[in-house]
């Protein structure tokens, strides 16, 4: 088929391995809510383990107010170059829980430490400085989706002839 | 403030004109929308113009479906650095609308290959090959989101001390 702009070009489906190694590596994703009658779209930072997602929030806002009275929601992560010459993008349909016990969320935590921050432990970590750790703790919520539709889609233009 | 992992950085509100020009240089966007009772998010290459989002898009599909039986829709923008110390979102509530008019497409499309493809006129572009020019036209579609909302968000964090 010839590409072009006004026609698409030939899509092709991720596999299973592609999937999981780009949600593995991407750094920020997309949560598409349900809010008031309307669709929504926040961007996180997020992890990905045993084929969850999962992302930290403030216990109050936006998000946990919409999480919570609908927890299906779209979770997304695409890239692409400039020029458009590879895209790809992976979309999950899926339910979301919010966590809140200390025990449930510190691994969730350090998972994100890990991939965000520095190499050190959740301890380790939120020592120094004048932290109220406790209330910290207080503060947050972890979220994680469980995801019930994965889909992949990639664009890889190689002939030059957009 | 103190800034940390858990307790959320300071967010400040970007400026009108920070939004426009966000607007103007991102090259993804994502499209939110309600299609069979659940939240959905498309990435899509876009266009800004005169307070106007648009994109285009096949005349079948998923994204027109969901848009014809529910035109509200959100438009998304975001961009950061790895280490996240600089983040922005802008999140646009708004109403889309379906343009198929040859004429009325043609100055959008042209939009689209200034930013997306090379220096040249519409017919120039789809002059070559064994290009369908009528075919191609029917085949695609223009959606304008006129926003009804704009916030636009930034996360910077100067301070070394995450």
């Amino acid at each position: 088929m010839k590409e072009s702009l006004i026609v698409p070009p030939a899509i092709k489906d991720m596999t299973e391995r592609e999937i999981d190694q780009f949600l593995t590596c991407a750094r920020v994703g997309r949560i598409g809510m349900i809010f008031e009658g309307k669709p929504h779209i926040v961007p996180v930072g997020y992890g990905y383990f045993e084929r969850k997602i999962f992302f930290h929030t403030c216990a109050e806002g936006m998000k946990m107010e919409s999480i919570r009275s609908n927890p299906s929601v779209c979770f997304q992560v695409d890239e692409s170059i400039s020029d458009a010459s590879l895209a790809k993008s992976v979309v999950i349909l899926g339910k979301a829980e919010i966590l809140r016990d200390k025990e449930a969320m510190l691994p969730y935590l350090q998972k994100l430490i890990d991939k965000y921050r520095v190499s050190a432990s959740f301890a380790q970590y939120m020592t120094g400085g004048n932290r109220n750790v406790k209330a910290e703790l207080e503060a947050v919520r972890i979220c994680v989706i469980t995801p019930e539709r994965i889909t992949g889609k990639k664009i890889i233009r190689t002939n030059g002839n957009f």
